[in-house]
């Protein structure tokens, strides 16, 4: 089964805002066996929502539109369709006391422009909206499905939820899409893609999507499977074969987050961690805690932009400021150290560097981060110049940070190869 | 003039992926005094791609697509829009020597297959892509313009900025989008609505967006006008109204962020600010040092997720904690007053709470937060139960924080009615 997304509303073709209904709407198809094969925003025009309508119906098995039934006279997306169809709009009293009944729940009076969204056309089906007033419609004709939502994500996504997935469940196909993300880090995409197109590309069922980000490569695999378990079993094979190829640089074969897999790494090995950071600001605290439950091995972290609260708060000596600079290597490991001490945690991390954009130097230029790993004995220290802003350079020294604390134990583990620890 | 956009790719299908180069191409053809009238998402597939610009051809002057110009075999908008158009592709012998020169100079020999990123319809002038090896095209065709781009966001943009602007500049029209974007905090949607509604309803030429984030309203007002000067004077004009509406709720006419508005604001008074956190886990710090340049203000923060550390480094006393408990409004005191003295600022703010999803008591539940803010003087201290996720609570938090330190000023300098300070 196919279907089709259109997104109704001028506002969504300004260059502030972007559709990201259809992402959630295409997640929940597919889980349901039904492809997306186009999406469109259209703008709050009569004309132009019933030529999108007209063009979608005559591609598609469904189509799913958001926007547009709102109670303003921009809110076109009914009438357009009604008349697509050929199907007048009656006024439906329940859904008109319904809306009522919402206003005076909330101690406002009704206003007169909302009857329209009481209107109907002939043989729809109302979707009720518990979380806003304007109610959805469920339509057919000639064997197609038309369902209309409303554009705000979270009455959508409810209404989607409760009412649509059953009803469309029905009468969807028993072909299911099966996937799989991987992420890694610490190497290029192109080194990546080398190692494993070899792989994916002789899956041609197989849908390989490579997404690179600052710091981070993900591998969405995905296919559509009559036969879930001899898929799964596909996927599981491919999983693996990349696993190999890639070896230590991938760090999760679950979608998981660089934190989160680092916060199960360090509550499987029972240890506690500290952090000093320099011009990170306290990025990489902010995600050591991101996770749930982080109290578990988050003991604290410090801030120290100024070189006096670096020695008062993580006993970085002077003089070694003076002598090799706030940026610099020496200065990591004092951080770490000292942070570490400081708190009696098994691991410290220090960050010290230039996140731009000015304060560069021919020697130490802008993007040149120092990250320091400390356990008490010889400390792990990295001086890396990273490319991009401020805010690319700040999140690419916290991902290193992280991913230093999980391979200290993979190493530890001596799990994989070259045992380091 | 209007303009379609087109997104030609499998992957931009998947709920992995959102078309954002849009975004951009909308910005930019809006500067030009082109008006964006549709965009939409199609599959690899020859048969789609041609109708789809079949279909935007008949009601668009300038289309302009991204994507399917690689050498693989899944890239075919070259060969679609050829098709659609009747044009033959010839292979341009220019353009090859291009892109082989470009291999070479990263030391790779040109694979067979990118020799199709050499084939040019007839008639289609070649935009050199300075950033990767796919050229893009310009065709004419009816007097309609079809731009065709590449779908990395680095070369498209490239490619636009040097061989797009100019040459579609001395087509366009002299209609030019002027544009306003405020941003307010501390009100929730309905209210502001309510406030300011009466307000731009009343210019029907004007569309004004309203977009609501936890923590953060943006109020977006655009016009497309024949006369810069009279709607530049419009413009300011419901901005100086809007402005009046929403008082000391209203934190930027110039699409600032809290944070850049907190920094000029510490700037401008000469003062120097540190941070005490628990819940927010160093995310209000991260936040004080985004901006280019904290180092002038922000001194130094501290994320003390112990009890124990709290003490310690803050010299909250540990009876205060047993008595209050951490999340108290005596223990956020504590720690603004804390690191205030403990950093020698003009300020400190202390956030303490429980950003869940687990921990939350009858007394203390989830999303309940307070934050302080000591100056020497009273402390102000706030006590908010904050709706959603941990990463939701803990944005909320800490864009009450910058808020408050905001406001502060605002009441000392007496700038806008009811001092407090």
């Amino acid at each position: 089964m196919k279907a089709e997304i259109i997104a109704v509303g001028s506002e969504l073709l300004t260059p502030d805002r972007v559709d990201t209904n259809s992402l959630f709407l295409t997640s929940e198809l597919n889980k349901l066996g039904i492809e997306v094969t186009r999406k469109g925003v259209v703008r709050d025009s009569r004309a132009d929502i019933r030529d999108a309508f007209s063009q979608a119906l005559a591609r598609a098995d469904v189509i799913v539109a958001t926007g547009g039934l709102g109670p303003t006279e921009d809110d076109l997306t009914r009438e357009a369709v009604a008349e697509l169809l050929g199907r007048k709009l009656e006024l439906n009293p329940e859904v008109l006391r319904t809306i009522q009944e919402r206003f005076r729940s909330i101690g406002r009076q009704m206003a007169e422009t909302n009857v329209r969204q009481a209107m109907v056309p002939e043989g729809g089906q109302v979707l009720e909206n518990k979380r806003g007033s304007a109610p959805g419609l469920w339509l057919e004709s000639d064997g197609r499905v038309i369902i209309l939502l409303p554009g705000p994500p979270k009455e959508m996504e409810t209404m989607f939820a409760r009412q649509v997935i059953e009803r469309l469940g029905k009468r969807a196909s028993d072909k299911r899409l099966i996937a799989r993300e991987l992420h890694a880090t610490g190497i290029p995409e192109s080194d990546l893609d080398e190692r494993i197109s070899p792989i994916y590309s002789k899956y041609a069922d197989v849908q390989t999507t490579i997404l690179a980000a600052p710091g981070e490569i993900q591998i969405h695999l995905r296919t559509w499977s009559d036969d879930a378990r001899a898929s799964e079993k596909l996927l599981d094979e491919i999983v693996e074969r990349i696993t190999i190829a890639l070896g230590e640089n991938l760090f999760s074969t679950k979608a998981e987050s660089l934190e989160e897999v680092v916060a199960n790494v360090l509550i499987q090995n029972k240890a506690t961690i500290s952090t000093a950071e320099s011009c990170t600001g306290g990025l990489l605290a902010e995600r050591l805690t991101r996770t749930p439950g982080s109290s578990a091995y988050f003991l604290g972290g410090v801030v120290s932009y100024s070189n006096e609260l670096k020695s008062s708060w993580v006993d970085v000596p002077a003089e070694m400021i003076q002598a090799h600079g706030a940026v610099s290597a020496e200065v990591a490991v004092a951080l770490a150290d000292g942070i570490r001490r400081r708190t009696g945690g098994t691991l410290g991390v220090g960050i010290t560097g230039v996140a731009g954009p000015s304060g560069g130097t021919p020697e130490k230029p802008v993007g040149l981060v120092h990250i320091a790993l400390a356990d008490g004995g010889a400390p792990r220290e990295h001086g890396i110049r990273f490319p991009g802003d401020r805010e690319r350079v700040r999140w690419q020294a916290s991902q290193t940070a992280l991913d230093m604390v999980r391979r200290y134990y993979l190493y530890a583990s001596g799990k994989r190869g070259g045992a380091k620890g």
